[in-house]
């Protein structure tokens, strides 16, 4: 064997002499525009990932640059023009020439999909699409790499962002689909035409995605069924309340007997189901085997950033050798003292003055108590509170001495208390 | 360059002539039993995927096997011995020999982890560890690559089921901390010594790992302060009931000014916390960074199996060459009629016999009815049912139906009500 009989991997700091990556950009839209300036902040950090330093070499609109050019000089393609062509035949030509490529095309993928993975296992080159499905939410990952060893059962997903949001602002307010709709517009999570979105076709074309990969099974747009959620009523989400249900437009893939059912359609759901509580623009997909139960993901569904870290993560992943970890480089001083609130519980003797005797102490601690609650009588008098954040070592100083008041009856039980409020 | 100048990659079809890729497995206790009867379940699915056929070369426990041999004829080790030594001895001189390693060892990672990934580094091999963090959650590969190009400013997590259980139990039963615990021994979710799991050291150590990822800075178990559920009283259970709150063992890791701070505690949450609701023996963990918003992802902890399904995906990425999309093998029909359950809404006429015409209809489909509400009077009548799972080309021809009835007053409305119950 000689030398000539191996290709040279796209990537890889022994082919890049000047240690430089260069990244040609196929569009510039919102997800576009949002990776040429993600990019540039993160390129110092990449660099000491990789040992290399990612560079936009050339950046591609409807109006201007050539292909040809981008091609030539780009070690990677960044394909975020959408559609289908010449999304495909670009992606095609770049895979042809060798090179990476990444995109979040999610249409094409349902639609192109087996055409473009065959070339990338003839080419030998990474085409990675992680964008492609509920944006940050490593989806597409977890089902090629993480669960390729389990049989998996089903798939469920909220994946449109616009119509959750839509949904939740209907239960929440009891607005008609239209008046959320143009919320959501107003708000950036719809868009000026909004149809893909609310017919369930753009949670249709993920679902094929993320049914191919699940199930080793070629799906296509069009066998997905989908239905949207123009025709929900107020009605409806009055009737879900009531019942203490959640509705939701959800995608399923599932393995029926020997078939397959994928599909897209509003839904009632249990509280306790994984994605009930799922709410506003944020996305989740719910991964069910035999062996592992069930995974659950959530996360910002695809807005331009969310979707352009997306992207960026790929782009990261084609530059880095698998399964790497990095040596350590953004080397933090460990800290020991934190801020935290915490509930405090007291066994305490029943008699005058007491809370003012502890109260005393945090004071000169300067913890500030946010609520008090005296509970009981006699032997079984407690106080329970509940502190603002402190410094940990101020916190556990007044705990010192309160536990040395002669009123206590035992020592005192603290437990921190996680102040952020979240949704 | 000389063909001399190019490593064999440990992996891939062209090295493996006879298409058999060959597993020394140390260890053969809960996981290690678990993963050697998966592996051959899933190794026709493997093939199938990466060109070559997993076998197990030979498995080494406390008692038998020479590690030189298993080491000389396999392609890929697997260290499940736990513990520190002879552990990281096997694992450096694996990868020492050129060979690829996929380990769960979260103990041996939180201590010795710089040394192991130094190493793997400088011999250009593979070395994974899904299975130490978080059962078949994926957390460690999306830390390691979906969020390589995200400012992570903090991670929390849920990652000790055997405490998650104990605390779920403690407040939905009102149990102390030492009948729980015995509760969870009796059903397998706690061993026989539990003191690891139950005092944080074990979530300490998993913390440990997933901050040295999130963050590029050295962390070694002795730097995470701990805490854990022991102390916790029925009382302070009661108490998070009353205010809506729920009490778990938190782990987190957050970047605080130039700093890192690392630990484990029991915290109260409120309830849209995305941990809030990860209840039982299951696990979670909540990425948070300014670029993502949030990902939360959840499933089932480290139990043998998960584990061991964690350990079998590593071994398989091992295999493939990184972003593969398989061709499509394991080819499904698509079905399109599946059985689903339904909500109907009615907009009737307010007079006697509706609801019998409504019912026959349903019953010459064999629509079988599980709830009724009859709400309203005169115009505003309304007839909303759930019905019971049903093929869904039955309900549809029920709705064709049910729609020339002449006591409707407008077309009917349906949507599908998810049966399954979660937790």
């Amino acid at each position: 064997m000689t030398s000539a009989d191996f290709k040279a991997p796209p990537s890889g700091a022994a082919d890049h002499p000047d240690r430089v990556f260069r990244i040609g950009l196929l569009g510039h839209g919102t997800v576009g525009g949002a990776f040429a300036s993600l990019l540039p902040q993160h390129a110092g950090r990449i660099e000491r990932l990789t040992g290399l330093r990612p560079e936009l070499f050339a950046v591609m609109t409807r109006r201007s640059g050539s292909f040809d050019e981008i091609l030539e000089g780009s070690d990677l393609i960044v394909e975020l023009i959408g559609g289908i062509e010449p999304a495909r035949s670009y992606l095609l030509r770049a895979m042809g020439a060798g090179r990476h490529v990444v995109t979040a095309n999610k249409q094409l993928l349902s639609q192109y999909g087996e055409e473009l993975w065959d070339v990338a296992r003839a080419e030998g080159v990474q085409l990675r699409f992680e964008g492609a499905v509920a944006g940050v939410i490593p989806v597409i990952r977890v089902l090629q790499e993480s669960l390729a060893g389990a049989t998996i059962d089903r798939v469920h997903g909220i994946v449109n962002g616009t119509t959750n949001f839509i949904l939740t602002e209907m239960g929440r307010t009891g607005m008609t689909f239209a008046e959320a709709l143009a919320e959501a517009q107003r708000l950036g999570y719809a868009e000026a035409d909004p149809s893909e979105d609310v017919d369930g076709r753009d949670a249709a074309a993920k679902m094929a995605i993320l049914a191919r990969l699940a199930f080793d099974t070629p799906v296509h747009l069009d066998q997905v069924r989908y239905e949207g959620i123009e025709h929900v009523q107020p009605d409806d989400l009055a009737y879900a309340d009531e019942l203490g249900l959640q509705l939701k437009l959800i995608g399923t893939a599932e393995r029926i007997g020997s078939g397959l059912s994928v599909r897209v359609h509003p839904a009632f759901l249990y509280p306790r189901h994984p994605l009930a509580s799922v709410s506003g623009p944020f996305n989740a997909v719910t991964v069910e085997s035999e062996a592992i139960t069930e995974i659950t993901m959530s996360g910002p569904g695809a807005g331009g950033p969310q979707t352009a870290s997306a992207v960026l993560g790929d782009v990261i992943s084609a530059m880095i050798p698998p399964a790497s970890t990095p040596p350590t480089s953004q080397v933090l001083e460990i800290v020991q003292d934190v801020v935290s609130a915490f509930y405090l519980h007291l066994d305490v003797a029943d008699e005058p003055g007491v809370l003012a005797r502890v109260a005393q102490v945090l004071a000169q601690q300067e913890v500030s108590v946010k609520s008090v609650v005296q509970r009981g009588l006699g032997d079984q008098a407690r106080l329970v509170m509940v502190l603002h954040p402190v410094l940990e070592s101020r916190f556990s100083a007044a705990m010192d001495e309160i536990g040395r008041l002669d009123v206590l009856r035992s020592p005192p039980r603290a437990i921190r208390v996680l102040e952020e409020e979240f949704g």
